[in-house]
């Protein structure tokens, strides 16, 4: 199998390339050749078991998208994009990345043509949801609930998920697209995303160190363990799409959990001193933000296609301790 | 008021330059120059009132959409499109013109700047819907159902309604999508399409010709007379949009009919020999396209923003007689 990653160099394109050079196969598919892009040109892994390839690529900019292609890979997962906070601060470059780029590569692998047909995995969000929600908010989103964003990411994978299902109906490619829940937690440092907090409060306690909480206990939110996300990848890579239908894209199965569920999942976890560490500071606009997210689905058509979502959000802390900190807990 | 119809040389966009020029204003306020664009220079109707100016113009090529604007107006109804047939069997015009063109008028808004926010009326279609439907199609589709196109038409158009709802949430037009029902009594000659025979069998009759009926009795669709659909487009043109939020598209309300209530309503306004002349000639690719429309809608936010359909199938038989035969009855 020849595989490409696009947008590798990101948190889940990072992880992604680990799981597939540790197993060296996609459902019982051995992998003969990995090629890895981003803007960037991302690390290569040392040790790889197999040929690794590393390319820099502007997915937006003209020739590059059919370049990327040349070697009519049999797998393509498309993970880049220009994050939420981004593609709301600078228009055009949203635009730029998340639609056209997007587009190209669709449009490259028509005009690859030959009857090559790959399966693509395209990753959406479920910021394609806007309010209002069902039971304003109470009721768990259906699959067949209209999408209709208030950002422009979203409204930009939203897009993608269209043509994705176009492209595929017309039979250019074979797609998959994935609509990610909050990657939770995010390792890393703290950054000035409004979801950010969702992971902090996780994160830094779980280092020891002091995390600031913007909003009530009683939001609630979708989440997804970055070990999750890299299994959905994984699933839609090998999934049947004869089970799909028309409607390639699928709302991944998630978490459900309030701050309040998080921060007691984390004193299971890792203690009261832990929890110690999280400093309530409320934050007006980071509230209104938030205020306007999903907070839980009804993910049936995954879940009926097998993909799996962790257990509940202790097992999601409990992947950050052992894949982020080496099992180690700090008090 | 200052007025661009775009795609005005079509069916809808004539009727609606004859019912602007007549009406000489739009809720109340005057219309002080019409302008009137399409591929082909729009003809101008004899005798109006007020400035027309007749324009032709390729929204897809590069610098028209910039160049049509240049009025800054103060309301612009964008009509134009590559039908579903044409979309369909050429891909790549359908995008050039129903997606980029889109893009690229929205793209001329923004780029004029200067507090320029203007009125765009956008008809999208219920084309942008595909099944599985609720209760396998015997439910009407609430306001809330998934746009998930079948076609590459329905793509392109359910692409546009995600754009408007970005670029009028970003304060650069102030958007209202319109989905029309499939336009019944369509005047002129048959035609090719898929869905002609819906017309066919009412107006061929209606002029004493013969019209052929490819599909069972109990097919069942949704419908609006182009005078409902004029309807539409003008109260969009005055809507309050403070009242949508940021839905900016609305299914249009409709009449829900079988092809035999059809004939009953064509047989009660013209008769049985009207009725007689209807030949049934199955045609298993028609019905098998068929099969996948929908058939009834909630119109439910529509209704309550005033939208109107026509009564029943028998109002849209009348207006057809009206507007299209000088009030004539065939026999």
């Amino acid at each position: 199998m020849d595989v490409l990653v696009i947008g590798a160099g990101g948190m889940i394109g990072r992880k992604l390339t680990d799981r597939l050079l540790a197993a060296g196969e996609i459902a019982g598919r051995p992998i003969d050749r990995l090629t890895l892009a981003d803007v960037a040109a991302p690390a290569v892994p040392a040790g790889a078991g197999l040929a690794v390839e590393s390319v820099a690529c502007d997915l937006a900019a003209p020739g590059e998208a059919e370049r990327l292609v040349e070697r009519r890979h049999d797998l393509i997962v498309h993970l880049a994009a220009i994050v939420s906070g981004e593609a709301e601060a600078d228009f055009e470059r949203g635009y730029a990345v998340n639609l056209d780029g997007t587009r190209m590569l669709l449009e490259a692998i028509r005009a690859a043509g030959g009857g090559w047909r790959p399966r693509l995995v395209y990753t959406s969000s479920i910021a394609v949801f806007g309010p209002p929600f069902p039971g304003d908010g109470t009721l768990p989103i259906p699959d067949d609930f209209h999408t209709t964003p208030q950002t422009s990411y979203g409204t930009q994978k939203a897009i993608g998920e269209l043509l994705l299902d176009d492209y595929s109906r017309r039979g250019f490619v074979d797609g998959v697209g994935i609509r990610l829940p909050t990657i939770c937690v995010r390792p890393g440092k703290p950054n000035r995303a409004a979801s950010g907090f969702f992971s902090g409060i996780v994160r830094e306690p779980l280092a020891g160190l002091e995390a600031v909480l913007p909003v009530d206990d009683d939001v609630r939110h979708w989440f997804a363990s970055p070990r999750a996300a890299v299994g959905f990848l994984l699933h839609a890579a090998a999934l049947d799409t004869g089970l799909l239908g028309a409607r390639r894209t699928l709302t991944m199965p998630g978490v459900s959990a309030t701050v309040a569920e998080e921060i007691a999942a984390l004193e299971r976890i890792a203690g009261p001193k832990a929890v110690a560490l999280i400093r309530r500071e409320p934050d007006p606009t980071i509230r209104r933000i938030v205020s306007v997210w999903p907070s839980a689905f009804d993910a049936r058509r995954a879940l009926d296609l097998g993909f799996t979502a962790d257990a509940d959000f202790d097992a999601i802390v409990r992947a950050h301790v052992d894949d982020e900190r080496g099992g180690r807990l700090p008090f």
